[in-house]
């Protein structure tokens, strides 16, 4: 008896350590939530900003590079999710004339969901977490509009700029 | 009876499409195969090359990734492949001042196994295969050369030129 107890205490312990993994980060002002797992999503593109010196991996989740891959992103489909990751950017040591990450900025996602989301006009929600700590960024559910206003020039792509890389 | 048949068959046919699939590559003329999959592995770093105008993002495999997020990376651990796909520089879409990647040039890679690879001086194996249709660079087994010189500047750095680039 006192072994089933100790099993089901297991038990609990490993679920409320497991949520609690998954859920590392505070939900940004509009409600919605970092995804787990992130970090570790296929790539679905990169870019170099010139105007503000920073480097970006544009990742996705399974949705999301399902339908890059396959060409299917105007609109992209319910249930993608695209992560940014933004860096400073810094010479890279060895090779003078490239550029490479240097310290974190922030990351960055869009959750598509044509229903969800209808009322802000993108079809997509959007949320930013700041630094290594991943600090939920801006003060109240409107955060979303400094998004959209900045990706308006490519809202007749789906308001994405980054066109998926040609993978091998 | 003719029914176990079909179903063995089905099988066999399965298997050899699944071992097709994982081998559509030739190998490189060192022998070296592309692993399987690579396109979805976890993101190392990216860099952007402004002397050759390209772009790159590094993937590992995941003994790769692992050594990179802990920081174990000299030497890098048995076991460790990285990969880098390296594409042609465009302007952004949407975004005149930032750059992103246009066509695919070819997709690289580094395979670390300080006993197998010992007699080449680096412990690293080294392959390449060009564009979509992803043919083998090079023309015998002494490709690696090339990629070695090259190299050359990071060899106290495991001859890995990324540094990890830090994830949120």
């Amino acid at each position: 008896m006192r072994r089933h107890c100790v099993l089901a205490l297991g038990f609990v312990l490993a679920f409320a350590a497991a949520a609690w993994a998954a859920d590392l980060a505070a939900p940004s002002p509009n409600g919605l939530k970092m995804p787990p797992g992130f970090e570790n999503w296929a790539v679905i593109s990169i870019s170099h900003r010139l105007d503000n010196k920073s480097m970006r991996v544009i990742l996705g989740n399974d949705v999301a590079v399902k339908a890059a891959r396959g060409g299917r992103i105007n609109p992209w489909p319910d249930g993608a999710i695209l992560a940014k990751v933004v860096w400073k950017e810094k010479p890279e040591e060895g090779w003078p004339d490239a550029i490479a990450p240097d310290a974190l900025v922030h990351a960055e996602f869009m959750y598509k969901d044509s229903k969800r989301f209808a009322a802000n006009g993108s079809g997509w929600g959007w949320a930013r977490w700041l630094g290594k700590e991943r600090r939920p960024y801006g003060q109240d559910a409107g955060v979303e509009g400094e998004c959209i206003r900045c990706h308006a020039p490519v809202r007749d792509r789906d308001w994405v700029f980054s066109v998926p890389a040609p993978m091998p």
